[in-house]
């Protein structure tokens, strides 16, 4: 058993009959998703809201109920990866590059869990390159002032070298920061940035991360 | 004469030949682009840079020469429009849909300039519907969010009533706020915002304000 799989069968422990439930995207959500299937097929009710197409196609594909964000008043609870977290339940997402429905979709939930292997589980953010996702009538000029602040953006490109496109229409630039000592301060920066939709620090987003270990055990971090 | 027309026709003495120009959008631009085009009929040369469709396309049946965003290092100069400009020189901007893209413009302007008619000369900013650009996939959740503010989002709608989509595939939401007594702090908290990609508030983003009257006078305002 890998991790991922140890961390994304465990989570389906959070989930109760009639919920609400946010969907992430990734490799160790898939075997969350998987486990969601087992317990639909079992007649459990629930409705999922996606934060990707990839997740969207899943879930059909499973048969999971679903209905986009918009059609939702709130969210019970929502279940998905990251790519770095912190000992303050701090992190990094956006490498699958659905950072902006994953934040939206985090912000509409009353519960957030995280379910990552133990290998992101991190001293200090930043070694993952952080996901900017940006508008691209204007990304060169976005680009050009993240590289003159030493951030060493890098547009993110497709198998076809083609820029790559999220589900919004965006670009993404993965900025490779020496390290973020201080991810509030980065946070509010980008935030302010004419022509930056959204980035990958999720601070202050998760009210519990699950840990999957190689070996199949999960350590649980919480507030 | 109307104001409109004078205040596009006398912002044509702020460009010099060689310049590459920022073309705003929207009816009192429209002006200025007709003052334009008779100049480069006569030999001036320049690099345009448009903030919407509308004014690509005006540029090309008019034959001023254009470049997109991406392609240009800087712009000196960039005539545009408002909806609503104080004594302070801040502004709302985004009636024509254009919002986003006229503030990617501005911020790589050297110098920018305003063009408005008397009647958007205001005390306080707020009379004017404050537009908000949102990404379709969350903007339930953010309306409901605003309207709790008291922020009263409405969606933009289109002839047809659906909802009116940007140049950058995004909705807008108008906010009739009761006012605006604090323009920076209310912009401090739209850009922080997940799902607001740009508003409509430019504060200290104009360096001048053209003013025309009916009488085809023009007054200026500089900082």
């Amino acid at each position: 058993m890998n991790g991922k799989r140890a961390a994304g069968r465990k989570a389906v422990e959070e989930v109760k009959d009639g919920m609400t439930i946010g969907l992430g995207t990734g490799s160790t959500v898939y075997y969350f998703l998987e486990a969601l299937a087992e317990k639909v097929a079992d007649g459990f009710h629930m409705t999922g809201v996606a934060t990707s197409q990839k997740t969207i196609d899943l879930a059909h594909q499973w048969n999971i109920p679903m209905q986009p964000l918009n059609a939702v008043k709130t969210i019970d609870i929502t279940i998905d990866g990251a790519d770095e977290v912190d000992a303050s339940l701090n992190g990094i997402k956006g490498g699958g590059g659905a950072l902006l429905y994953e934040k939206l979709v985090a912000k509409a939930s009353k519960r957030r869990i995280w379910i990552v292997d133990n290998s992101k589980k991190v001293e200090q953010l930043g070694a993952f390159p952080l996901p900017v996702e940006v508008v691209p009538f204007g990304w060169k000029q976005i680009e050009t002032y993240l590289e003159e602040k030493g951030a060493q953006p890098q547009l993110r490109r497709g198998d076809d070298n083609e820029p790559y496109i999220t589900d919004a229409k965006h670009y993404i630039l993965d900025l490779h920061l020496p390290s973020i000592t201080d991810p509030h301060a980065l946070a509010d920066e980008l935030d302010h940035l004419t022509g930056v939709v959204e980035h990958g620090l999720f601070l202050n987003m998760t009210d519990k991360v699950i840990i999957g270990y190689p070996d199949g055990q999960t350590e649980t971090l919480a507030k």
